[in-house]
């Protein structure tokens, strides 16, 4: 039926068939509409979903890509814009809000229930990357001395409210967590039962300020469905459900992919090949300056290479291996780091073993270009010049590449984003600098 | 009280205090405990690890890393191991099973419950890489004739078995999967409602050969906390639950940092030296390759080089520029791609804004280079084939880049992986080429 749909929405929209259109949106689950809408062009997809009613219109906005988000928000009157965000739990309605301009989000704000603009005036005050900023305020709590059927009645009452409902959190007189309850344990729980007698204490329990980072790590760490969030004081805020870590998660992934290639995730939001083209320079620019100063090296043995211009045949692959060593053994280390199996005393150990690895590396790709280059140039002095400059580049490289990541650590730069390129410039400066002045030193076994 | 434990752990043991260690670890979290395990050396974890009562050991050994886990297994005796794996669910039961050696699989088989040792039985048939390799056996289902209180009355007796509890699966008289009813709806109908009055259609069914990363997708489009497994005549088998697809993402996503390095996982359970630069080899020859064929190329020109030596300042610019050009556009073009923005029709309107892009990013590049090149080495001829070489190169290298993910998606071969290597060195090769190939060219305007 998606696919149906998919094929045949221009043309049913352009036949006025929109009784039949609204029928099949009907049957789609939201995340099956937004997939539908994402292949449509905006003018297309601002119609089809003007169809949806406010509920469900709500669900689908949510499952659109941010891009496609941004761009239909943008189209919205800002009273269908109120009746769509009034029907969102308070976390995605926050999220919604917080992106339209000030104008709007008055607008807004003071169309929808006043319940429910307290609650996102409430979550605006939260810095997005925390957890108060991922938290919702929906959750269904009861007081220690209430009793399981009192619970169960609330939960008929205000449910629809809360979704996902794992857990009814515990809380005293004052509203400061005490415990929680899973639904289970209330399916099964006698009717007159208090809740104190019947709670367990909250695996954890995230701050409101907590870096949402790290909320993700307590997460997986105690493969938690949903958690509670508390101020300072304990006085119990929200909750956050594994949904909303797992955006997390996969923001902060793609960011790393996107920074490892020096760009930004916003170029794909963008058509502006000036916006993208000056979210890309910044890397080019710093490669440019790199290979500049690598050539300078290289110039300053000029004299040299004059004299001997096949030496000038192993610049790249020096340079090729050099990079390619250090970010193996970066990658290798940062991920040790971050599975907690180096700690600060074993930096040592681990660069012993990277510099026993880097030996035998060095030794075959040396070995490899020893004979390419005495078998090539005819020359076995100029085979052991770069024999030996490789295998010392490599070992290098392969040490400084696992040196560099403990070194961000401590400097509380990411290493994962700042040994990449930084390993790599090292690398092509040190293996040239070792293989030219080898070269240099040598040259009268060359010449 | 995690990190006193950390620090006393080795006094306490030697002070054969087990009892007050004992205590102290019956207070932690699985989760707690394993991380505390996870900073001792191997005998110390096994030592403390043998102090806990087997349900506790079960819940421990599933949140240690992959590397200890098969350590410690290592180390236990079949009968300890078999006590264990009885605690653990199916799927969780399957898994150590499956890594232990063949003789040990019988012995520990035959060691736990015959029920427990059919499931895992029946759960090693499957690709360890499938739904049915990541799915659990355990789960409450009721037919849709039965009543609420008859299934609540089953969550009593079965429950303990099942963790993660949202759904009960309802199903016909065949065990075919008819629906579901959520925990919240089984709380608030009245007891003697049957189920298929209650109940909602599944989301979604996951079939049991279904590979892994296709049923993270599904979970990550809807949202879910767990669905049903299901084989090809729609008889339920099992289900899969968040966590489950939590770690299937992880391990793909870690898979990907490796192979991108040039390297593999598997570097980091190894202390063998050799192993782990047999890991390394592959990648770092095709990098000495590739490097050794741009410097034949680069061998070619040797004439025009002798005559103008400092041609060969630019060489590692005009690598280092193209690689990365080559690796923003590719990588941008293969997120689009992933996250479906990117059809086949569009590939045209894609490549053009590349185009334009990489003409704004060569002429600044080319500009800088050409500056660079004229005031160094103070001549305008150099500057004109630095910059102009370096605009074409850029422009040839984000073409490719953004080209080939397409090409290598028609092959079947993965693009996030096969167009970072290539590209780069196509593009090596393809800069080389140009700046010589120009510089040759117009060699009459340089000597």
């Amino acid at each position: 039926m998606k696919n149906i749909l998919t094929r045949n929405l221009k043309a049913l929209i352009e036949a006025e068939r929109e009784d039949e259109l609204q029928h099949l949106l009907a049957g789609l689950h939201p995340a099956d509409v937004a997939e539908v809408l994402e292949a449509q062009d905006p003018e297309l997809q601002a119609r089809v979903f003007s169809l949806l009613p406010p509920e469900k219109a709500s669900e689908v906005l949510l499952e659109l890509s941010e891009f496609s988000r941004d761009q239909l928000v943008r189209t919205l009157p800002v009273e269908r814009l109120a009746e769509i965000v009034g029907h969102m739990d308070s976390d995605d309605a926050t999220d919604i809000v917080a992106e339209l301009p000030a104008e709007h989000q008055l607008v807004v704000l003071d169309s929808i229930e006043p319940d429910d603009s307290a609650e996102v005036r409430r979550l605006l005050l939260y810095d997005e990357e925390t957890a108060g900023g991922i938290m919702q305020l929906e959750l269904i709590s009861g007081r220690e001395e209430e009793t399981v059927a009192e619970v169960i009645e609330r939960i008929r009452i205000k449910g629809d409210e809360v979704e996902d409902l794992n857990y009814v959190f515990v809380v005293d007189d004052m509203n400061r967590l005490r415990g929680q309850v899973s639904l289970r344990r209330l399916l099964l729980a006698s009717p007159e039962r208090r809740l104190e007698e019947i709670m367990t204490p909250c695996e954890f329990v995230v701050g409101a300020h907590e870096d949402q980072e790290h909320v993700a790590q307590k997460f997986m760490k105690y493969d938690a469905r949903s958690a509670p969030v508390v101020d300072e004081q304990g006085y119990l805020l929200g909750r956050i459900t594994v949904d909303d870590v797992f955006d997390v998660v996969f923001e902060e992934v793609d960011e790393d992919f996107y920074r490892m290639a020096g760009t930004s995730e916003e170029e794909l939001y963008s058509d502006k090949v000036f916006t993208i083209s000056r979210l890309r320079l910044p890397w080019l620019l710093t490669n440019l300056t790199g290979g500049l100063v690598t050539g300078y090296l290289v110039w300053l043995f000029k004299v040299t290479l004059q004299d001997v211009i096949a030496l000038v045949t192993f610049i790249p692959a020096i340079m090729a291996l050099g990079g390619s060593v250090g970010i193996q053994s970066s990658t290798i280390v940062v991920r040790s780091m971050a599975l907690g199996r180096v700690g600060s005393g074993q930096i040592f150990q681990v660069l012993f073993k990277e510099f026993r690895v880097a030996l035998i590396l060095g030794l075959v790709c040396g070995l490899g270009g020893a004979l390419v280059a005495r078998f090539w140039h005819g020359r076995a002095s100029l085979g052991l010049i770069v024999g030996v400059s490789m295998m010392l580049a490599i070992t290098l490289s392969a040490l400084l590449g696992a040196v560099s990541p403990a070194v961000f650590r401590r400097l509380n730069i990411d290493p994962a984003l700042a040994s990449g390129p930084f390993v790599t410039m090292c690398n092509d400066i040190v293996g040239i600098l070792l293989y030219m002045g080898i070269a240099t030193a040598f040259l009268k076994l060359l010449v």
